[in-house]
């Protein structure tokens, strides 16, 4: 039993009071779940998890997500009570300018927040990347150990909404947690049944448990409104916390099951009047209803902020259950590095952020080619070989291995061992990663396995399909993960499967995303210096455009090292003294602008070929370097792109031309439709003409 | 029973050779479901579906969704053999250049297809919608008849695949019609294990059927291989076509319920070596292969695209069929006619995309207005002003109505009689839809609805969350479906959510897409105007952005009238002769823009004012229009909107300034964050004088 004396329950109720003034002060938020589940935020913080609040980045710590991240109070107020280093000031700044205290939680701003949440679903789907990495790392670092006795034994911890459960994404992940065999996960599902148009009936009626135990979940119902409605207007609701906890007991007991806990309450809970009701949801509950509740609680109704000193004492001891849980995990963490010298070198390497001796010269060059090869088979082959080398880095696609290339050859799968098949053998700690045809889940689960911050992680599908997953990448940029997306297929090049399959607009909207980097090499010696410069990278997500179809390898005793990559632009080809033009390519279309210099040079142009595989860091280079590229004086410029021209006038300027495609794709040969939506040399030589005789008009 | 003859029974080995041939010859594609499908889709065809060859069109007809788009040669072979229009020859020339076979379906370019389809999920999810349209048009048009003899009764099938069912946004749709009770809606789950990363356990080994009980579906399971693995190597797969049939007849006696049939297969049988793998998935089998399939068929394996005479003399005579189907439904439909005089004479209107009488009268008008309305209010009163006006309009949110004001008021829902709540009532012939927090579901919901082609219908969410609905919005644009996404929240202007609720990149990733007209209006009454011109439209998919927070409403007296919105942008505010500079402005940076202007007066500077609400209408204006609004000759402009500036180099070119935030958001009040992020009339007027100096120094 939980054994709450009375000063935890008044710790509890000051939970409710805090929510409301807090949401009152500012005039907007969320004020109803933090009230409701005040009793199991503060179960988990102060008695579940294993957790030091004097070292929020502990990595033997449990994981908490709050993927309900509207309901920012309900961590922020335990972060409070836990001592993470918020104050009662931070409370009363929610959701104001440079607060602790934002509208969502967002990791690397408050202490103690793992994760930014807020958009629904993110934060359960992100959750199931964490407890894999929990597992890999484990693997990777410890993998002898008996069960739950290596200091890389972790929980994940997830509260989650109705609308958590809604959103498409959470499905995903749901199954694909079910099927990985996530013991290390806890979900608790807040079912209050409200969501802002109210009561969920009207559009949400499924048997949630029963579909979480298709997904091969453990679940549990913890009904604390004893089968009264949402509303909870039949006076039943009890805030059974003894339940509550000996579900979390035996949860933590199944170990090759993801656990769901079911646990009903009444929203808002006990506001008077607007208790189980969409008002309460996402809105203050107005000065009459907080001071009604305060007074229900024994609280005076004309204090805000209130909190009793033995209160806060009280909630501040949670502090030596922690220190005592880090200084447990440190003798079995000593007597693990002790016996694993080797693997304690790795650690310190990748909690420092380093890289591998031999890193760079892992990489394979290639040697120069006419006929070529893909840029997914050229990365594909440097993950093969980077996979000996970085024993951190791991991944896989969405059911589209073999078309990514996406696979390390020689590494196992990161699969159950009864789901092994006759294509993927592996074991629970493998590094290849099968998600299933499921990108948006697998974004999120890269998402959580970065902010688990021992490995290296990336996941491919087609660039069309890069939409699918839009929400996961934006929080892996917002987050500064350092995730790589491997999308192939990255143009009407891919031919056949036709419009649906056919990326036209996708390049722009990634470039238009802030915080990502998207990276489209030219042939297979750009394709390595991208991904070395990826790994280079620990701040930031990146998107790896790679071409389906065959692309000479440039000789580069000819043309400049692919070494220029790292700078995003760089003069691949040149002229004596200034260029008459300047031909701008990215992927598959730097041949074309080198074929179409040739022949521009026969006809007395003299045409300048760059590169620009990375606008994002080409944009962070010295002006003078970029200048050097793109030297301002010359105006005649076209770039060339097999994709939306959107958002390319910016550098071929008003004098310039932009060869694209802003249309769909058709169905047929690559390289017929390249052909016949103007993907030509003569095109190149005729907008070079054109942009010179633009210039030359003034 | 079905009853086949043996002539049924070569019919369908000839689809399978059919399909191993028509891969084989291009050289690509996915020949394995059309093999193990063959009686399946023969059935439906054949025997099940209520459809007319020789009128595709028909609007009593049951609609065909091939979810599993990659097995196009499931449908393309069915049309040949029903007489729809393709021919052998179509076949031979699957995935090229201009042919009607596509690599995928597509809608409006193949007779027969029902929906385009190709990215994994957007069928089934679409197919949702249009379960939904075929209840609300009975609703609207015969809401009296009694269930299954309304001639708008129809039924919608479904056929679907393991990558279908694993996508999120099948999830949510399956979700939402176990809701709403579609028992119009029969889906076939073809489980047969295999995708392209081979037999799916490696990545999806939850309980499908399970699941889909657990969404309120009735779900029946046919298993062909009677137990044995995805390889049928056990010998003991039987295709007991009447088993199938039974089941079908079952899922129709349920109305109240959709249903799941999960067929259990083994992938392109039975070819001998490569069923049950995923080679036979995505790719062409090989020479050798298909002549193996045809030898064990009884074909010649020295022919192909081999069409005995009596097999397609026999497959052609379901025209019959067909046409005393439609004879029948003439029938009813001719008595429900003389019945419901004023119900026809709508339905023609509608068959005629032609707008209401009174439609442009019924729009209100707003008074100027210093201190304003949102643009998302302007819009519910749009809504609600237009709700008895246009019968065939209906939309709503998923889950934020009061935020997108997405509820034409006082119109009820279209939910289930038991599921109406206390804030929400309607009846299953309802206009007010509840999608729950369900975006992309929501987006190809949509879709399917435009396509049963008698509605008008929208949808709702925050601007920030078209992330999540992507895949959706970009279909709707592929088949140019006259749907309207409303999107608000539309800036950092937003405020206290913070930056996972505060779009940026999101205009510009709009933009981006080919085939979607993407509205701000600067005002109520722009606001009103754009609604207008988007329902004049028939032929595309419309965003509508709308702000969460009030906006000014001009003085139409004072500046231009806001009709010019029609044109996608117009001069709003104007100077004496030529402009020194031109200001150009969306959404909420209207009224900035027209600050702006009169500080730049004051220091003697004209400038003129473009409100820029749509630039796809403006590129579609005559270049004389766009010329006058937006002189060449006048290159200091600067525009100014709340979203990354990306793409706005065009617009304002070399010498122009582009005022937008390129970076996330934060969590603070919307007016102080515009303000903190740059968005002041200091900063125009800065601007505009930068932009005038850097024209004048050439």
């Amino acid at each position: 039993a939980a054994g709450w004396s009375d000063i935890d329950v008044r710790a509890v109720d000051t939970v409710r009071v805090l929510a409301a003034d807090a949401v009152q002060k500012v005039g907007n938020g969320h004020p109803g779940t933090a009230m409701s589940l005040a009793p199991l935020a503060y179960l988990l913080y102060q008695q579940v998890m294993r957790i030091d609040p004097s070292d929020p980045e502990w990595i033997g710590r449990d994981r908490f997500v709050l993927s309900c991240g509207h309901s920012s109070l309900t961590q922020y107020i335990q972060l409070y009570f836990s001592g993470y280093g918020l104050e009662l000031d931070d409370l009363k700044a929610l959701r104001t300018w440079g607060s602790l205290t934002p509208g969502h939680p967002e990791v690397h701003h408050t202490k103690g927040v793992d994760i930014t949440t807020g958009p629904l679903g993110s934060g359960i789907a992100s959750s199931v990347g964490m407890a894999m990495a929990a597992r890999r790392t484990r693997g990777m670092l410890d993998p002898d150990a008996a069960p739950g006795t290596s200091p890389f034994d972790h929980r994940v911890w997830v509260i989650a909404s109705d609308g958590d459960l809604m959103e498409g994404v959470s499905a995903e992940a749901g199954s694909l947690a079910g099927h990985q065999e996530l013991g290390n996960l806890i979900a608790f599902y807040d079912q209050n049944q409200i969501s802002i148009e109210d009561d969920t009936n009207v559009s949400f009626t499924e048997d949630v448990a029963a579909r979480y135990r298709a997904y091969g979940w453990h679940v549990q119902e913890v009904d604390w409104r004893r089968g009264s409605s949402p509303k909870g207007d039949e006076g039943t609701y009890v805030e059974d916390v003894d339940a509550l906890l000996a579900a979390i007991e035996e949860a933590k007991q199944v170990t090759d099951k993801p656990s769901l806990i079911a646990l009903k309450t009444v929203l808002a809970w006990p506001a008077p009047t607007k208790q189980g009701t969409g008002k309460a949801h996402g809105s203050a509950l107005g000065d009459e209803e907080v001071a009604a509740t305060k007074k229900l609680l024994g609280f005076d109704p004309d204090k805000t902020f209130e909190v009793e000193d033995d209160v806060i004492a009280h909630t501040r001891k949670v502090a030596d259950r922690g220190r005592e849980a880090h200084a447990q995990w440190q003798t079995s963490f000593d007597s693990w590095k002790s016996a694993n010298p080797e693997g304690h070198t790795l650690l310190e390497r990748l909690l420092g952020n380093g890289l591998p001796d031999g890193f760079e010269d892992a990489f394979p060059t290639f040697e120069a080619d006419a006929k070529g090869i893909a840029s997914r088979a050229a990365s594909g082959k440097i993950l093969t070989a980077l996979g000996p080398v970085m024993p951190e880095l791991w991944g896989g696609s969405a059911d589209l291995a073999e078309s990514n290339n996406t696979t390390m050859e020689g590494q196992p799968s990161f699969v159950p061992d009864n789901w092994q098949t006759t294509a993927w053998s592996g074991s629970p700690y493998g590094r290849v990663l099968h998600f299933g045809i499921r990108e948006n889940a697998m974004g999120m689960a890269l998402n959580g396995i970065a902010l688990s911050g021992l490995t290296r992680v990336y996941g491919g599908t087609f660039l069309v399909f890069s939409d699918y997953m839009r929400p996961a990448v934006r929080l892996a940029a917002i987050q500064k993960l350092p995730v790589t997306f491997v999308w192939t297929h990255d143009s009407v090049g891919l031919g056949e499967d036709g419009p649906t399959h056919q990326p036209i607009e996708h390049l722009a909207t990634l470039r238009a995303m802030p915080g990502l980097d998207v990276i489209r090499p030219g042939d297979a010696n750009e394709t390595a210096v991208a991904w070395r410069t990826i790994l280079q990278h620990f701040d930031r997500p990146a998107a790896l455009v790679l071409s389906r179809q065959a692309l000479p390898t440039l000789d580069r005793t000819e043309y400049a090292s692919a070494d220029g990559v790292a700078k995003g632009a760089y003069v691949l080809a040149d002229t004596d003294g200034t260029p008459d033009v300047i031909l701008i390519a990215t992927g598959s279309e730097v041949d074309l602008a080198v074929q179409a210099r040739k022949t521009l040079a026969e006809s007395g142009v003299a045409a300048r070929v760059v590169s620009m595989p990375c606008r994002e860091w080409f944009e962070q280079q010295p002006e003078d370097y970029r200048n050097e590229v793109l030297p301002p004086s010359v105006r005649a410029r076209v770039s060339v792109e097999a994709a939306t021209p959107f958002g390319w006038h910016d550098i071929v300027g008003d004098a310039g031309r932009a060869i694209g495609i802003d249309h769909f794709g058709a169905s047929a040969d690559g390289k017929l439709l390249l052909e016949k939506f103007g993907f030509t040399v003569e095109a190149v030589v005729t907008a070079a003409q054109d942009s010179i005789a633009a210039v030359a008009a003034g």
